[in-house]
């Protein structure tokens, strides 16, 4: 008999059909053994009643995690019995035969329990399959999806970035090294050169893939593997076009979360925020003179926000303007990487800037340099070896629009629309210094 | 004024409009002056006449890979001057005002002029601009497209699989090993793992991303870094429930490819391949009794199949079922991983096999072991030691349903799709042995 999916079940009451799944959870009362069973599609409580013997031998050893199909009425529930709550509320499954697929052993805890982090990442294989995780994981699958979805519409093309990389192009020490047969190559920290080379192929082109940052640290922040979202764009104006389009990307990709994922921030008590028509923006000596005005504490010097400086952004851009968004553009250009434009009506200043999200930065957009001579100059005022950039520099040689884009980390926006503690719990499979799925306790092998 | 796109000039004759993109090359014919304009959607050619004295002096200075932006009058042409062939044959463009975005170098040779791989690959910021290459590309980010837009629509969840893994599970001297802060990590050569462990949380997963393998072999078949198709499902019967799958994702890859890049095949001079709706399929026994009797070559105690053999397969295949494809399956249990389930019924091989596709191997798939006892068997009989395993057998301990899956090469799926002679044309940047970009030529740096 063809398989049913539990989503479906209460499109054929009266019918006998046949179930996949996984056991929840059993409950013996008194003759009747009851057990909850979850497919990809849903949940659904089953009952095994007295007089089917055979399926209630095998019920009674039925243990959590184990996997089943069986054979079932699909009853409507007598209207007083029926709980509206519930997404199978209206319907009763009346197993008849049953057919065990494979056994679990006893679980360390209950799969939808609460566990601190360390156990959490000690058992993914099982704590992932809970509830919660299951629900982050969706809404972080629907982000992607919609991410791409908006971008293919607009016109983007999708690229696959290498990751293996010559030299650490953007120098720096957080940049992982490996032995490349004679050679040493390193893993990418961003998809940056290859997008924007990718601008003079296809004008505007987007990338989803891991990136990699050696950082010593094992915080609710930090991760030395993460998924980069990253898009680039031809034949802009300015910054503010690139602005423009991510905010389209936000409310399309909000638009989605509401349509196809309510149940899951309803489980997670989280809320789709409403992406404004326009984000409200500022210069970052705008927000300073700000924050001097509003709180009295004068950052009018510093050459960047801190952390406290983009919390009470975003609380004032709540408060203020009812948006959960904010950019904060023209950060000094010695505070960004080479290939940032600079505003000639600002110098010293980049036509680019931050998107803060709840209380954290996470895109950080900008125009970049698309003239050829422009851009070694840049390289050489950052003491940068143009050399190495020969094979990027080629496609500034042969002509590049002016252009711009933005990367985002696809665990911390899953993090922030979530609001979820730590950006671990946003990545399936996290790694930190600490661990690599198992916590690496052998160090100097 | 804003932008119009080339594809949509047809739609605009008699208007003023606003194009920009990439010069293609200039002609003078006495005072007229003509360029040929792309841009993402399209190419066209604009002429200048005399009587535009400024925008004379602009585009006479024009050169191939400058960008531009102009002012222009769409015009219909004469019925005598309309060409069919081409895009944009029924309209000429007429030129007002030219500004120039930015300037190119003279290119080294003309961006569509065949050159050699290593030229090519010297080059690419320049040849991937070529209209063989943009095509190739785009049919690449297409079949992407629509692998997910399917697996989606068959209800399985996207996941972003970890690249750095801690031991290199499957063992083998393919894998890059890195310096992870005091500890050792390795690249991975597959999700494999992780998705298995994926099915237990979503029943039916895939992926999208790279993977690696330390090949010391710079052929037209090796990759070192490529993009891998995964996908994994669970309560299948056996491995016939995964070769269906791929049968109708086949088919959708394919229809999708022949209703949005039939220009793309056309300009490469390739044809999208029918999928039947049943894809042939044997087992490798039989595959190599057939050989025998019909070619007298007598392998019928090789453990695998020869290339000579794949292409005579598909040969024969092609003439005898009017197929691209054929699943051959039923290799000995010794030839796979450990984690492939044997046939019962057919002791000693495995419920699983390849799919050929115009002459070489596209698909690895098959059923995978899910009882936890034979599992830990399976890789006692290879060797490996299961406490390196022990973060993936826990899904195994906690319960997982029958499952099967395959992977498939994106740039070889490409490269087969379209006949290209070498898979690093279906790559956008590949590295091989001897080339992250540009050649390695500082061994021991």
């Amino acid at each position: 008999m063809k398989r049913t999916l539990i989503g479906d079940l209460k499109n054929h009451t009266g019918e006998e059909v046949s179930i996949s799944g996984f056991v929840d959870v059993r409950r013996d009362h008194g003759k009747l053994i009851f057990f909850d069973i979850r497919d990809r599609s849903g949940k659904v409580q089953a009952v095994v009643l007295p007089n089917r013997a055979e399926a209630q031998e095998k019920a009674k050893e039925l243990r959590a995690e184990w996997t089943v199909s069986f054979k079932a009425k699909v009853n409507e529930r007598p209207e007083k019995m029926v709980n509206k709550e519930e997404e199978n509320g209206a319907i009763e499954i009346e197993v008849l035969e049953i057919d065990v697929l494979s056994r679990a052993v006893e679980l360390p805890f209950e799969k939808d329990q609460e566990v601190n982090i360390d156990t959490y990442l000690d058992n993914l294989p099982l704590t992932l399959r809970s509830e919660k995780s299951r629900a982050i994981f969706k809404v972080q699958a629907e982000i992607v999806r919609s991410f791409r979805e908006f971008l293919t519409k607009e016109n983007f093309t999708e690229f696959q970035a290498p990751k293996l990389i010559g030299e650490d192009a953007e120098g720096g020490a957080n940049s992982f090294a490996l032995k490349y047969f004679k050679s040493t190559a390193h893993l990418a920290q961003s998809p940056q050169l290859y997008k924007q080379i990718m601008v003079g192929v296809f004008e505007r082109v987007f990338s989803v893939g891991n990136v990699y940052r050696a950082e010593k640290h094992s915080t609710t922040r930090h991760l030395n593997e993460y998924t980069s979202l990253d898009i680039e764009m031809g034949f802009i104006k300015d910054h503010k076009d690139v602005m423009e389009l991510e905010t389209k990307l936000l409310k399309f990709i909000s638009g989605s979360l509401k349509e196809k994922c309510s149940k899951e921030f309803r489980l997670l008590g989280a809320e789709v925020p409403d992406v404004p028509e326009e984000i409200p923006s500022m210069k970052l000596r705008e927000a300073q003179d700000l924050i001097k005005k509003e709180t009295g504490k004068d950052k009018t010097s510093e050459p960047d926000l801190e952390p406290e400086d983009e919390r009470w952004l975003c609380e004032w851009a709540k408060k203020d303007k009812g948006s959960d968004f904010i950019f904060i553009t023209h950060f000094p250009t010695s505070k960004r990487p080479f290939y940032t434009y600079e505003d000639k009506e600002d110098p010293g200043y980049t036509k680019g800037g931050d998107l803060l999200f709840r209380g954290v930065e996470i895109t950080t957009l900008a125009q970049r340099i698309h003239d050829y001579n422009e851009l070694v100059a840049a390289l050489k005022k950052k003491e940068l070896d143009s050399d190495k950039f020969s094979f990027y520099l080629q496609a500034f040689k042969y002509g590049m629009p002016p252009h711009g884009g933005f990367g985002m980390g696809l665990e911390r926006l899953t993090q922030k629309f979530l609001n979820l503690s730590n950006v671990k719990e946003a990545t399936l499979f996290p790694r930190d210094i600490n661990r690599i799925d198992n916590l690496l306790s052998d160090p100097g092998r």
